[in-house]
């Protein structure tokens, strides 16, 4: 079935730059419109974010600058800074694209956008520090 | 003077991305507010664009989808859509980032954003078509 | 007095769409910008509600499409979630419009409403729960 | 091919609110964003638009108010004012709509979407009568 | 009657600010949505720009820095200019007040709204120049 | 150094309006984009605040106006209503400035506002009751 296909499709490019978050997201859809959580899938990972003629890492680029920007959708920021170090993005890329949002949406947007970027950073830190306190117990 | 320093380093840095429209820009705001034009220098050119840690392509990128986000800046996207075009990005590009803006912004922001791409394209196909002419014209 | 006339035509609006939420409302106003309240009431609910020419539902499902697509207007979009439910829309047709804004302001604006929505259903569930349980307790 | 599958289906239901239209906004982007228009009418008309659970005139209601409230998307609001009517909206319900978008996006909201709304009725009444005088001419 | 009292408070309040231009903005509504503009000179200007606790020119200050900051009220924007000047505003603190919003709304609005400003200031200054001559005229 | 002075000018502005929260802000962006605070001391607070031709009541004014409007900087809107009330605006006058949003962003945003700057005078008021509670226990 064609309809799957650019499920599947976006499935796995959500993977790609989320990991296994994808069973929370659609989780979070389910009980009142899962139909959302399909076009996202469909759509947003399937068409969009698979087209060629834009790396990916561009396309995250390109996507915390505009949610930097827009400044009414944290919870996506959050998430799309997170991709964008998950594709290939460097820390002080990220951060370097939501201080320039100052010269194109003000400074409340890029101070704003600058302190979701923080609490992503410290949490990423957090889990690789865990990860290697796992690792090293598991050695023992 | 430092102040000159900046400055000079923005009108650089703009130069390297508009060619000779500085004038033009400065002079659209002599009459008026003068000092304008210098924070736009200093600050926007000669500070936040010269950073290192991400490449201008990578800016205008940014730039560019922040823009067509946000909607309410059509004389500064197309300044920034044939910026993009200077520093290296593909015309594919700057179609990607502006199509995938219908998923951040809605599919009015991207078209809207589309239509002054075309624009931008239009002019300067047809200012390379007149310099081949008159390239032409000159070896005669 | 007129003035009361129009306030007083706007509390009954208001108490059609929201109950008796308007002592709630008015109080958080009060020891600040009483005039503010004042205001919704006569001009937003007195005025532009009771107009005729639109359903009250239709009116409804035009202010929850305009706060999911303006997305900085969270509790306002809270409330009229709610109005619409009170007015006749079914909860289907708020997820439908809320959706819908996906095209028009992008999915983040869609997603965040959507949580809104979830929220505003879940608690007026386990409002009639309760009034259910009470309702039994009662007749024992 | 179930592609053409949504696209056709978005084909029948953009005639089906625009008339004949659907060519010239195909056109606008065939040289530039050829994808974008099939993603338009894929899922903007395709999936969203042919949703059971809201009528299409309910939907055009809820697109005229965001459209309204957004304030950066004047070609798309003159359209969907213009389907608005096509669906079955009266004047009446459209201007209420644009009316009622002073209380949640301000006052330049509505005053601006009114003068579109303005054109488009002014056009369209233009039309009807050219099309009586064809109708009478051809009946001599 | 006490609507047209507001309504009266309003239209004095409106020419205050504009002078006779009442006519000409009421008119631009009066086929369309009249009550809009009656609610335009009952609201905003009877009740609203009437209310004590804040100078006419800092309501034209907050109003001229928020419409520059929204980006979407072009129209608005150039007759609060207009209004600024009228009740006192000098054309400097105008400047200012447009060129501030660099920092909260970003450059692109304070580069809109600063061509705004400039057209407003040479019309009036061609008006100042024409009455001049007018009055010499008149003189001979 | 030049750099320098612009800072120290920056950073005695935000002093007069701020008093001791330079450090708190500044410390905010230390371990992530340190050089954003550096570009609002020297930016924002050196050149723009500390031009003439505004008096900075008014330039309060006209920030506090614009952070309601745009309805997406509620930690800058709290900062500048306290820095408002401290170079010499009235509550009153922050109160006024706020409902007058109600015209130009709507209600939503009027409302918002409000609430953020309830929050501030309660806070400064129970400030205030400190310093006169730890007033009277010194002078014991």
């Amino acid at each position: 079935m064609s309809h799957s296909a650019r499920y599947e499709r976006g499935l796995a490019k959500f993977g790609e730059m989320y990991g296994d978050l994808a069973k929370t997201f659609l989780a979070s859809l389910e009980d009142i419109a899962p139909d959302l959580g399909i076009y996202v899938m469909e759509f947003a990972f399937g068409d969009i974010h698979c087209r060629p003629g834009l790396s990916l890492p561009s396309r995250e680029i390109a996507t915390v600058a505009a949610l930097t920007a827009i400044g009414t959708a944290g919870p996506q920021l959050r998430a799309h800074i997170d991709g964008a170090l998950n594709v290939g993005c460097t820390e002080q890329e990220v951060v370097e694209v939501i201080m320039q949002m100052a010269l194109y949406a003000g400074f409340p947007a890029a101070l704003n956008g600058m302190q979701i970027a923080r609490d992503v950073f410290q949490e990423r830190s957090h889990k690789k520090i865990q990860k290697k306190q796992v690792g090293r117990r598991n050695k023992k």
